[in-house]
């Protein structure tokens, strides 16, 4: 993988000024994101673009001589959507980081796709504005990644997720728009709009496979005056946790964010940070609140009793803000801590919020049929589960347990009217499970989309609906 | 247009079952909606449907004979869209208006198309729930159209648009799906979901031109607990109370509705409704602030001292919960008001927030210019501005006034960074401004995209993108 082919090298000579990298180590690192087991391709070389115009030309000269293009931002994407493929050019936007505008009067923002998630928000909190998605890879994934898969998150439950905040974009397309290489915008800057279809929507969780989006433009909220409050539960089992996320719904309460962890997060967070959590419950239901005032009060009492009504151990309105956020943050490490004790599955289902303890005591069943250790983490309000199935490396018996059970828990959520992927994105490891999902003409009308914008089946061939 | 051909005739006996209405009195009033001006073609007869798999057959068998299909709900739309084109069939969806699911446990409905909105605002009020979306013809139009348009209203603002609110849809398709006359089933049930591109957004807004929408999918939010408040701010001028909307952004405040009402439309209404509203300013501005408790209390007044601020002659943060219902009910009543007084020509134009004065000053001067009266009405907190351009029957010459009016306003939506239509579709009145507004290539995508979904341009042809 240290050279490339000769018709490779002309693709450098097209591209004076744009250094084409072939050097094995930095194109390994740049060939997956972070989904265990979603096989990698052999690229041919990776380029890291700063501007539209470099994007343009690179795509255009790709086309020419029929090589993949596979965009990525910082990798941290879970589904092998980022993956490179056989003789595919890595276009790396990470590069393209830069806060393009910043318009408080009408709160918007105008970014490259490499800018990352946090570093938005900090940007605009210095205007007294909020950009709201916020998948616990923010402090390293990217507003084109976010776009790409629309991203959920933690607030998404009563906030919305990336697409409800992407007003407009400007792609890298071929196609029906023009030559390859030909930049589009679409959308606008304006909060309502409805002239001609709706082409960003259709963008925004394509995981570029339409395109290489390279402009932005998000909606923005006036920041949030009133620290959230935080409401803690702690149950016998994940069931149970699970039956108060259905009571809370059907209370009429619409926390801000309603997180389940389970010991084995928990204790796998703590033996890593130390932040000083204590496991002695099974699971850990984890609500904010951010109703201002008295209100707020309330309906934290109010989500507090729901719990305790649902048979919690205890649960209480927490008044230690540092406490409130050594929990969230435990959450939002509960991936990499638990990546660190050795090779996980991470699934993404998402089921009505009705059926989220049917589906947990679902995946408890699945994890003990097969022998095999499933800790969960959730963003149980909206019903989107992330079951994380643990294997040992170089165990292949284990291996193909893990790959059981993750299959049957994709049919388990279909089957509770539910769906494989909640905000991860298809990638590779979906395929198969949104095959299942969808009503076929729905995939036909997927598939002749793809072939319409993309005839050459260019960008991000085999990803998502994979022609 | 009292009878039909021959060839027609074998549309009803295909159809057996299905009443293919051919009375001309009855087709001239199921030909058109309630935008004046947009041209009406002569159809070969109507059928009302009142299920799925009728209009299945009745697609499959319009598309047999290259009979068009134009689908219509309570023909409130204001821009042509379900019009009558020539040689074509109306599907009249209104008797399709059964409420099929309510899912309190996940804040979910499903419906037909035909259901009424505010039918639909009270069925789910009764289980604590509440559907935002809330267009000034909610009395009257049907879920069915408001996802055709991807319908507005006063608290969008706040609560986002009707697209913000369809999870899954199903519809009558044709082309790559399957056969004309194949129903697909897109989106899903929780509240997220990414498994493949998302068409449940395609659909959405697409005005009838890639399908038939025949079920609904929709998300609610409980019921609000607290009686909204209200903000009045009354001003020497409509470009004082458009200041008043870009400072009330600039503030960072977010109420539910920022609607604005000059006094021309405030007097048509008195005038018909006699609701007891004085009209000595030149515009008011209404505002609605739903935040419970004290914070809702401060942030009304903080509203209020904003409109102050503004140059208001005054403004009060009202107590008079009749009151504040007597305003509202003259914004909604407002556009038919003003139709009572003659031909009306709307307008929807949505520019930034901070534009909301230079655009309000604009249509002042072009209605100066032309020697017309406009009023103007507006969703002023979104920038979505419905200037009412009047004429009077028969006067060729205000018409034709009025027209450049028209094109005029357009154009300056679209220097000011905004769109030629925030809320009511492009249907037949906007395709000219659409075509002004965006970008070339994202035009061809548009019609690529109707190509491939609706090969035979059976589906309300020459609307929107018209090819």
């Amino acid at each position: 993988m240290s050279t490339i082919d000769p018709g490779d090298r002309s693709l450098a000579a097209d591209l004076p000024g744009l250094d084409l990298i072939t050097d094995s180590d930095v194109l390994d690192s740049l060939s997956h994101d972070d989904a265990e087991w979603a096989p990698t391709g052999r690229p041919v070389g990776a380029i890291r673009a700063r501007t539209t115009e470099e994007v343009t030309a690179i795509v255009a000269a790709c086309a020419a001589r029929r090589i993949p293009v596979v965009a990525r931002g910082a990798g941290t994407g879970l589904s092998g959507g980022a993956n490179a493929v056989d003789g595919g050019l890595i276009l790396d936007l990470s590069r393209m980081n830069r806060i393009v505008e910043i318009d408080p009067d009408n709160m918007i923002a105008i970014v490259q796709p490499g800018v990352v998630n946090d570093d938005l928000k900090a940007a605009v909190a210095a205007h007294g504005l909020w950009y709201p998605p916020d998948p616990a890879s923010a402090p390293w994934s990217t507003i084109g990644g976010n776009v790409a898969t629309n991203a959920g998150g933690l607030c998404c439950l009563k906030y919305g997720v990336t697409r409800d905040y992407v007003l407009g974009l400007q792609a890298v397309v071929g196609g029906p728009a023009g030559p390859y290489g030909t930049a589009v915008r679409a959308g606008r800057r304006t909060t309502k709009g409805v002239a001609g279809y709706d082409l960003v929507g259709l963008f925004v969780g394509s995981e570029g496979t339409l395109g290489v989006v390279t402009e932005v433009t998000l909606r923005l909220r006036p920041a949030r005056t009133a620290a959230p409050r935080t409401v803690v539960g702690a149950f016998d089992n994940v069931v149970a946790a699970g039956n108060a996320v259905a009571a809370t719904t059907r209370a009429g309460l619409l926390p801000t964010a309603l997180e389940l962890l389970d010991r084995a997060c928990l204790r796998a967070v703590e033996d890593w940070k130390h932040l000083g959590l204590s496991a002695t419950a099974e699971a850990l239901l984890l609500a904010q609140v951010d109703t201002p005032g008295e209100a707020g009060h309330d309906e934290a009492a109010a989500l507090a009793q729901v719990f305790r009504d649902a048979g919690a151990q205890w649960a209480e309105h927490s008044t230690d803000e540092l406490e409130a956020e050594a929990l969230f943050a435990a959450r939002r490490l509960a991936y990499p801590a638990m990546e660190r004790l050795g090779p996980v599955l991470t699934e993404d289902v998402c089921v009505p919020r009705s059926a989220v303890p049917a589906m947990l005591a679902s995946i408890e069943a699945i994890g003990a049929r097969h022998g095999i250790a499933i800790a969960t983490v959730a963003h149980a309000g909206d019903g989107n589960l992330h079951p994380l199935i643990r294997t040992r490396t170089g165990d292949e018996t284990a291996r193909e347990a893990a790959q059981k059970a993750f299959d049957e828990i994709l049919t388990e959520a279909i089957a509770l009217g539910g769906t494989v992927t909640g905000e991860h994105g298809v990638g590779l490891l979906k395929r198969a499970g949104m095959r299942q999902e969808l009503d076929p003409p729905a995939l036909s009308m997927m598939q002749a989309l793809k072939r319409t914008l993309d005839p050459l089946d260019l960008f991000n061939p085999g990803k998502v609906i994979g022609l």
